[in-house]
């Protein structure tokens, strides 16, 4: 057969079948570091809360990757040019998006890997697996960066009507069964177009759009910011935070030596970055939680009962409010812990009781905004089309703070 | 096999199978003037558009039955108690809730069977019904009127969130494929409850009533008042108002003997309601389509023009516009299509070129409301629910004119 | 905008979205002749079963195409030329093939339109059609009639693994909400190839095969030949042949000129194949429900019997048998029938009372048969494939033998 | 709220809502050891090929607890009385039949914890999980053995029509996107009943039965014994055998405390069932996963180079044959093999170079089988129903002969 027929198809259940049919895109895949991504669950503890929601940071990418296809291919059939060069920087800019995600993901973000977002991990593999496997490096690092000025390519990649959003919201409705988050995504790719260099959306696309982010708002609230989702991740954070505590002290740990280095006190500061992206890509969601699972007999007691707790799904109590906590409940719970915990010390404390802020917004008109384009050529602000559901109000960010503690706590109040 | 086993099992595309367990609810459902809803399709002629959207009234009223079910063993399973009379009296005014449609449903309502909505004649037909079979007459009746104590009984049949608009919404998304009216109704259904007699929704449901108001808001304007649509629909209305005008002028139309009666100046006045509503039930879907195929070949040219037209789907253009249409434009179309149509005169010149207005809310807070119930027991309307989407920018109905004419003479013009 | 983007998208609930993008098969669909399959249903009279099975030949029709546009795709990335021509002209041959299908398709076929299969009508309009619209006529006919050298083009239209096959399993499994029609169709294309140009199939997708022929096995005597399907369609089939008995009298009809015409001698029979072919088109599901409605009153007894029976569904018991019904059998419940209704005499016993056979099979390895090719290139019959479940077994039709008649004897008899 | 309202929903995106309204069956999921379930993927490491596949034997169990739950019911309807005992006993049996699976489920069955089958294990754990929750620990156990004389209650849980199956269907082709695996498991619940104590199912659900079992076949040879899953769970199995080797030789593996215990020569023979159950339930996935992650840079080059190649898909190629491979091809590819790999030596060529058998059989008339019942009470294995696709070609076990090696050898050669 000719080498027209070089492609290799993947299974999805979202979308049916992924087609690959570029060498550098099937390079990438194949290769360790983005097979990692095959051990690392897009939802992080969500599952706890939502069984069915298991998958990984590996068919997120590649559902990414797919629906960049379909764009690509709505905005050629409208005549917009691309480059071949083009064409694969801004494929290899979404594949590798998300391959800076640590364990955990989102839920660890900054703590385990400390004071790295994962987008500027993303950056650096994606510079490091294109200089290795080839392909237009300088473009695709330009493209994630918004320094190319086609300006559209970093949008689809990355801004408030990306295919990364796309996908997640498709992705996680399917696999939570929250079907309420299923979005019309092949109809938003078939309005996408561009004007001065920025992706736009015709105008008869607008509830199309609005359905999109009133998906977002009540995947956030129903789903990613659950009240137990919330506290099993949050209790996860505590595990690591007195894990690295711990570590500090020279207490002994047992983890992968992966997991050691990133909870110790960075000794390998003038590792390269060669060094530090190869022990990066050796961590994973199965370092974490073979930790959990061996510190539920840990020597100290706090990493212990968290480790216990989370594994058996002993989840804690968390509960919202409008409003920051009055000081004083915060105290009375902290007493209680005290006297029902004899393990516990008044430094230990703030790792059985604790609270927080979880925040999320509708629309942001301030931030990579969504730009509607009329018959006329006309081009406004979601926000600012006449009738739109998407004005100021959907704009505020929403803050709910949250106070979680030992379910048996109250259970021994009553 | 036991008389337990006596129940029927209906395929149905949207929930798999629709159970019947009532032998009264079986003998409607076998009724003829219930088979007759087999031939009323539900969206009129959004089919020309939706080439999928062929499904009937006669699916959609055992669908509303259905989460009517649904909802009954919910509202049962919490403890809300309810006699057998009253559960069979609230499934019989669903399943007969749209039986007064006639042909073409909404698109024809109020005009071929003159100052009558579908609402006063499906009460004539549930009294005729029910006292023919045999059920709860009166209680039914009362529940479809809302003049019942348990008012939430009403408020399932009829009211913002009531299973008619659910299932509605569920089925003209699956038929149209237009995937975004889909919407939770599981997860809605499981979490209403009863509180003063009256329905309410617990709050955790929130972001799924957002979510269903807006599936509603979008299927309005991209499908139910799409324009090809709403050309289409208004192009048959002119052909029955033209149709009913040579009919008073005594001219010959050919239709079935049902049709013929509801376009002539009603002589039977006199006529009981027994023969009135027999006369109604011999009326559907058929008689208007085989009169349209007809009336391509009759003499009046008017007539046979906007007939030729519809049926051959060689719509008119439909112009939107959120202000009123200058009465200039309109003149200078009509203008146009004197010249163009040398059938036309000046008293017949407004069924070819025509303007009206359509108009739709996404909710209003002051018609049959939803009611959210707080875990604490505090009830308010949802627009009321902080950080709610559904405020009084949603409760302001849209309103949108349009002025239509045929396509030939803008074709004329170019 | 470009004129590249002169595309049209049409809705489609079983794929999402069709795109036409050829300005010869838009001209196609827009054709009065095409727009009249949007009043002739796919199933007939299945929906008085399933009530959701009320789809039309229009959907069929742009299904077909739809997946016909994919597996043409296919065979080009795999290095298969195709000129524009054969494209254009294979499409022609499938969005026309069910053109010639008279009112309720099967169940009228060859009983309505005496003497013509609606392949021979289909034929006979795709030649029309493309001279009045512009297309390669020769070749679309050519591949139509099975004369083309490339015959795979001809076995996508129609072989046992065509796209006709593929779209009808789909759609009906889609409407009748038997999910269990539903089909590998994506798969089954992705793995299409040609061979000494003939459709061949690779080994991988033997599976898929399988479930495809059992798919349709299931939807076959699950569904098409469900005895009360079978009841309602034999129903009409005695309705007609009882009005042409009538009119063959001289017995006045009161049906549309073009059903009176088909009903008739054939006294057009000098008619030119155009005044014919006008005729035909005339003709759709609408004339023969609305003959049926006005035969409810007509005062021949046994065409109303007949008539009122089918439109208020008090369906005829249908009994199935693997063995002819003895002839006994027939007599007496033709007597009892006789005593039961006095309208009837000995001449017009036969429409109420009356037997016949229903028949298919699975896979019949001698009629435009599935060919598998291997790795190494070997070309079989998909029944020769060791281990296959498709042997000769399947390729046996099962004959299923019926009688039927009015249910009120028996229930007379109890 | 009233005691009745006390019922958890639990979302599934299989089925959407999975109920649990008994307070035993709460406990059993709280447990540890079925919460454990959530650290075992239902298809091991088919989610190499087909990236969806990450669910787990925790939804699996829950999944077949929800169909048991509808079939339950659906035999309540049909008369056949069950008491509160058996209704709780059956459903213990079906939430805790796959609790005795370990990690990587069949791919490591009998080979990590050696000699006993997950149904042993599973029996054990039943045993004591209920005898500390409460329930009805005989009866439970006895239909889990089929000791008990109502034997439908068996073949619920086990048989080649039960919950288990079809969950295992549904949800392995929701999560592979294979959606061939797709069956009507509602119809055929909904045929379900008991004649003399035994499961039958009513004649006309025989084609759901038939697409059942060719679906179950299609996913076998299309995903199970996909080839290249066989290859990975082949190359998993070598791991395990050579870490209990080295393991056995007292080499240091550095695996968690749990794996360590069953790779050894089991010291514990005296341990009690209770600690055994214990060291089991704390093995999961990640205990395998993080072994072979670290055995990535253990001294053994064969466990170095087999575990690296596993955990970043550097798959071996695995051939199929219907006949089994000639000893001159396997000894010619292991001697290119001790040339390729300077590190092996004759003793551990096995390790790299190795064959075996699949086998998997569509229906087997001889075990748990089938029944299908007639309209007049007669009832026959479903091979024995006339017309029946399922007839003893079907029943003929397949086999599948193979060679695994690593592809590097070909590569070289060619």
């Amino acid at each position: 057969m000719s080498t027209l027929t070089k492609q290799k198809i993947i299974n999805d259940p979202v979308y049916g079948f992924i087609r690959i049919d570029d060498p550098i895109v099937f390079r990438v895949i194949e290769h360790p570091a983005y097979q990692r991504l095959r051990r690392i669950q897009q939802m992080a503890l969500a599952q706890l809360v939502f069984p069915g929601a298991v998958h990984t940071r590996f068919q997120h990418s590649l559902g990414a990757y797919h629906l960049l296809s379909l764009a690509l291919q709505e905005l050629k059939n409208k005549g917009i040019s691309l480059s071949a060069e083009e064409e694969i920087a801004v494929k290899l800019a979404v594949l590798l998006h998300d391959a800076g995600h640590g364990p955990f993901s989102h839920a660890l973000e900054g703590l385990l890997v400390a004071n790295m977002s994962h987008e500027n991990i993303s950056r650096l593999l994606m510079q490091h697996l294109i200089r290795e496997i080839g392909g237009p490096e300088q473009m695709a690092l330009a493209i994630f960066d918004n320094q190319y000025p086609r300006r559209f390519l970093h949008q689809l990649v990355s801004s408030q009507l990306d295919v990364d959003r796309m996908d997640y919201l498709m992705r996680d409705s399917f696999y939570t069964g929250v079907a309420e988050g299923i979005i019309g995504y092949d109809r938003i790719l078939k309005m996408l177009t561009v004007a001065n260099d920025e992706l736009v959306v015709e105008e008869k696309a607008i509830y199309s759009i609005e359905k999109f982010i009133i998906a977002r708002r009540l995947m956030y609230w129903q789903v990613y910011l659950h009240k137990t989702v919330l506290s099993a991740e949050t209790m996860l954070q505590q595990i690591i935070r007195r894990a690295r505590e711990l570590c500090q002290q020279g207490i002994a740990l047992h983890t992968s030596a992966a997991l050691q280095y990133f909870l110790g006190t960075s000794t390998l500061d003038n590792a390269s970055t060669s060094e530090w992206l190869n022990l990066f890509c050796q961590l994973d969601d199965t370092d974490v939680l073979m930790a959990v699972k061996s510190w539920c007999a840990h020597p100290d007691p706090v990493l212990a009962f968290l480790s216990r707790s989370l594994l058996n799904r002993k989840l804690f109590r968390l509960e919202l409010s409008p409003q920051p906590f009055d000081q004083q409940r915060i105290l009375h719970l902290q007493q209680q812990c005290l006297s029902k915990f004899s393990f516990l010390e008044r430094e230990t404390l703030h790792y059985l009781v604790y609270s927080g802020m979880a925040s999320s917004y509708a629309y942001n008109p301030t931030d990579e905004n969504i730009r509607i384009i009329s018959k006329h050529g006309q081009i406004r602000d979601i926000s600012e089309v006449e009738n739109s559901l998407i004005n100021h109000t959907v704009s505020i960010p929403i803050k709910k703070f949250y106070i979680c503690y030992p379910k048996s706590l109250t259970e021994a109040m009553q």
